[in-house]
């Protein structure tokens, strides 16, 4: 049984059959071609935050398969301590065709995928948000054609955003970067795990924001406080200030180079709005092809 | 691309059109016709408020014509500040193919006919109301036939419906005429827009509930303090005392006169319990009606 | 119109078209024949409790056949006295094809049935929980073929799903025990309204769950205190000390004897890890078939 729960699980051929499925299924909606592939099928998605693109996104993906969703919040869910979760996970999956989660916990994933006998997705969690990479290279592939030897900067936290394009990076033979201040960098361990699991990956952390862009086809910042990190929020301002990716930061990477975010953004703290709302950023067909991404995923999940 | 946002902007035509459209569709679902005229097509609900009829309504709509939806509410969109609206209005444009938002400002709407790119339906706002009025039309050409020249009379508060009423009424050709305690009126600034727009409009407004009723052939009431107004609710049951529609208010209509509700009803406040479960109240079909607009009026946004 | 209110309330030969329209579309959906039946139906679920297996089972179940479902809270759909429930049910009526409420009162069902114009199912209230006990025979007859003659043994709290336990055994001809410590026992009125619809049930009630057990092929239990009931945890705790399911009592049982749960299980409460493990558990499996349960309830519930 397939899942994805991270891009440390997958190989590279893995990898590139999401891409093509979602770009296969992309092109066959914009040429009318709307097949009821999965007609019948039903996803459950069971979330611990809110979020707008990540349960939209997978919802209207079903949709376009034909398939139908169903919506947990943790407390719909029994996940307040109700019910074990190993009961939840195999209650849930004698419903569910496909299971997408949205976590605090990588360990609820693994729980899901040990319990529920489905497929399981990682739709966000504290360590990967593997969706998100696989949507960026989708995007900047759109854009470069192949993206093998290009180079994507990302600049600030060295989060579940940063590792999952670190991976993703690896497997389609991107370079990577990270700038980050220290204290936020991404941590030895994962970089060892990269190195471990994609011995060619290519993989570059600083401290200086300019080394970081410098050659850069793609420049990508997320939010310097996630959810659920509020109470940081002044702490990390600080620490990230000279990170904003502006005008300046960004006319430092390569002149045809494009401006991704995964969204919310934050005009003013870590993207200037010159940069957001520049004719390069490429942040709504980016988050347009979650959707895309996520019928290719579902497609290749359940695929027979 | 077409949009419901207020029934100033749209045309009388345009108005003629989707009542057509809707009893279209009702007449072929009578029938037992079911043809998925909108299969794969995603509607996103994006509401303010809690809401029974605006929302289930649209859902089965949607459902009826083969179509998905997906329903947030303002804390799951990030209306709470998480992001920018018109950033919101982009995203969710990617995803939906229409767009119905219930809300409190006017602006939400006109920034998501701005940004989104799809077709955006006012659901409520606090200045309009476009699809109960166009129900309440439909329901009143259902029982009378031909409704021009006919008067709807309109007891109570200068709201959201009043207004949209008002409108609907100068499309159709139907006499509109309000009473209201002084304060609670119709805006002037509203009523010069009426005349701008429809200068053929007949919209009269009194102080005596009695003169509005007289030669009415629908009476029609809604809440004298809406959903957010719960602190005036005092003040306001004072100031709409005497505006009751009971057996003598609509005793002083035509005899055949209907009376229509917008729901939810408070018996013994703005109606009473008589008038409300009269047979001549047709509020349940009028509410039923809410569903068979908006498959019409889908059906028209979405017309290629 | 046909309605799931209580189990009281359905002649035998109802009880078995259900079952047999339950076990149909299951071998169908095993066979993957995945016929849309109720295609362009609507179901529309109001809760006043969360719920994960009600509410996931009848959407999924609603999916599988084709239809849609709209799902509302108590808030949601005005139950906070934004409306009267009468109002609600016909509203509602107008949109559904069928409607599922799950509610403390009983009397808010009877409500929906007579305004509501639709069939309605009991999804679970404090008197009856219909639909588990359907599926629990369901499940009891997978196991065991034939099920007339058996007998069902309930260590427990003489609660909703107690009595519709002792109800569906007397419609399929089991035997069904309980045992319950004074004052948690099943009302004399419950037994006396049993005993005069289906006067053959054979229904047994004693203090040591022992004496219950004997001979049992099925011993189930449900948690000490039931959502809602959370004041009076350590109370009923004590109470129940003694009644635990635990491979003790579970032995006293016939050897070949399954055990059965509604969920969520208490680990340690009313069943100890190795009951609820045991490989003679059937509690997931039973879980599951709640789903396929619904899907014969609304064919039959919709069947022309």
């Amino acid at each position: 049984m397939r899942h994805l729960t991270t891009l440390l699980d997958l190989s590279t051929e893995q990898v590139l059959e999401i891409l093509a499925s979602a770009k296969s299924l992309k092109a066959a909606w914009a040429a009318g071609r709307r097949e009821p592939k999965l007609a019948g099928h039903v996803l459950v998605q069971l979330f611990e935050k809110p979020s707008l693109r990540t349960r939209v996104s997978f919802e209207v993906a079903m949709a376009h398969l034909g398939g139908s969703s169903c919506f947990l919040s943790a407390k719909d869910a029994g996940l307040d301590g109700r019910e074990p979760e190993a009961d939840i996970a195999q209650v849930v999956g004698g419903y569910a065709d496909v299971i997408v989660l949205r976590t605090f916990r990588q360990s609820l994933i693994d729980t899901f995928v040990e319990h529920s006998g489905r497929p399981v997705v990682n739709g966000l969690s504290d360590d990967y948000h593997p969706c998100q990479a696989l949507t960026d290279v989708m995007t900047a592939e759109e854009h470069f054609g192949d993206v093998a030897g290009r180079k994507l900067a990302y600049i600030g936290d060295g989060n579940n955003v940063a590792k999952s394009l670190a991976l993703i990076c690896a497997h389609v033979g991107m370079d990577f970067t990270i700038a980050a201040p220290e204290g936020f960098q991404l941590p030895d361990e994962f970089l060892s795990d990269l190195k471990g699991k994609l011995p060619n990956a290519s993989a570059a952390q600083f401290t200086n924001p300019f080394d970081a862009v410098e050659g850069a086809d793609v420049v990508y910042t997320d939010v310097w406080a996630s959810m659920g990190q509020e109470a940081e929020k002044e702490h990390r301002a600080k620490a990230f200030e000279g990170f904003q990716v502006n005008e300046k930061l960004f006319g430092a990477a390569n002149s045809d180079a494009v401006f991704m975010h995964c969204l919310p953004a934050r005009r003013g703290l870590e993207v200037s709005a010159e940069v957001m709302d520049n004719p390069r950023s490429v942040v709504f067909p980016q988050a347009e092809n979650r959707m895309h991404l996520a019928k290719g995923l579902f497609a290749w999940l359940l695929e027979k």
